[in-house]
């Protein structure tokens, strides 16, 4: 297989997918490493030979560069357990993957981001407006999420899939953005459920 | 095959995809119409019945109901040309649905809809204050797929994939948003290629 090139910040939970999605499946992955806060990813030099949008992760396979976190675990996983066969459940694991990236990411892992990582004290006046909004849309995905798991171990089907692993990356952190789990007995069931398949590694390894 | 229903409001650009997608693979659908506007994806039957996440599109494939335009589209497209064998080119499809979802609709779409059918006296003071940073993602959106397409005629490898589909369903609408598609020569190329695919259909069909 040609060489797997991580580009990538470690605290970030787009990138832990990636790094949890080859852990899982027992492929190496050399990192490399940007830090968003000092804007290593919007020099020229990184948008014109990493990703012209500016942002990690991107996975390199070989050449060729993989931009998008749930693409980059799309291709890694591909032709293992962790995507379904079967028509309707490939169609559902990547139905949780949008809900992700739509639903989910977009307010739990920005405020864990704003209040872990840039401080409170740093956010633009625009920024801590959107608090609120982006706290109720967070606490309704990760609710809508919970109502789900009651009825069942994983989110699609009877196994682990890279559903799960996509929407684990930041919900399992989701406490850093002013998220109580406390409030969602099966998320924490089902976070445990993850952190037991073997091959797992944390979000700080 | 299953009977295909498909749950939406037919001014949605998320739910013309679908339509496109079935079209051009020449599958029927099933249309059953919701107003977005008064509040029809939000009533306890429709959260009850058809998606709790209170949105349409959602395709019903027999009693199995599909939320997620992109997902629905992977479900009508899977095994078939518009969704390409090869493993990058799979996963270089995705990419640009995740981005899509992430960086385009969020901006493009929604600006559309505040402009073309909410109108700018309804909408909230919160709502005023987000549009021009949604007018300058958008932008960068659009440029991104520009410079993109600048070099080549399909988002992904040398035919039309649901990558195009997944895009052109709120681009080639964009300027009811308040973006001129005339600043981005390389996309009014590409909406007029997509448009010359056999089985094409308009969002107004």
């Amino acid at each position: 297989m040609e060489e797997l090139i991580l580009h990538e910040d470690a605290v970030s939970g787009n990138c832990y997918k990636i790094r949890l999605t080859a852990a899982l499946l027992g492929l190496p992955l050399e990192r490399r490493q940007y830090d968003i806060l000092k804007g290593e990813t919007r020099t020229p030099e990184f948008l014109a030979t990493v990703n012209a949008n500016g942002r990690i992760p991107v996975l390199q396979i070989g050449e060729k560069l993989l931009p998008e976190s749930n693409a980059a675990c799309w291709w890694l996983a591909s032709r293992s357990p962790l995507v379904p066969d079967d028509r309707f459940d490939q169609a559902d694991v990547l139905r949780w993957m949008f809900f992700e990236q739509y639903n989910h990411e977009p307010n739990v892992a920005t405020l864990r981001f704003w209040k872990a990582f840039v401080g409170y004290d740093r956010l633009t006046d625009a920024q801590r407006a959107l608090i609120p909004a982006k706290q109720a849309a967070g606490e309704a995905a990760l609710a809508l999420m919970d109502e789900h798991l009651a009825a069942r171990d994983f989110l699609v089907g009877s196994h682990l899939t890279l559903a799960d692993v996509a929407l684990y990356a930041y919900t399992h952190v989701a406490d850093q953005g002013g998220f109580e789990l406390a409030r969602w007995p099966a998320i924490k069931r089902w976070c445990a459920a993850v952190a037991r398949t073997p091959g797992y590694i944390g979000i700080d390894v």
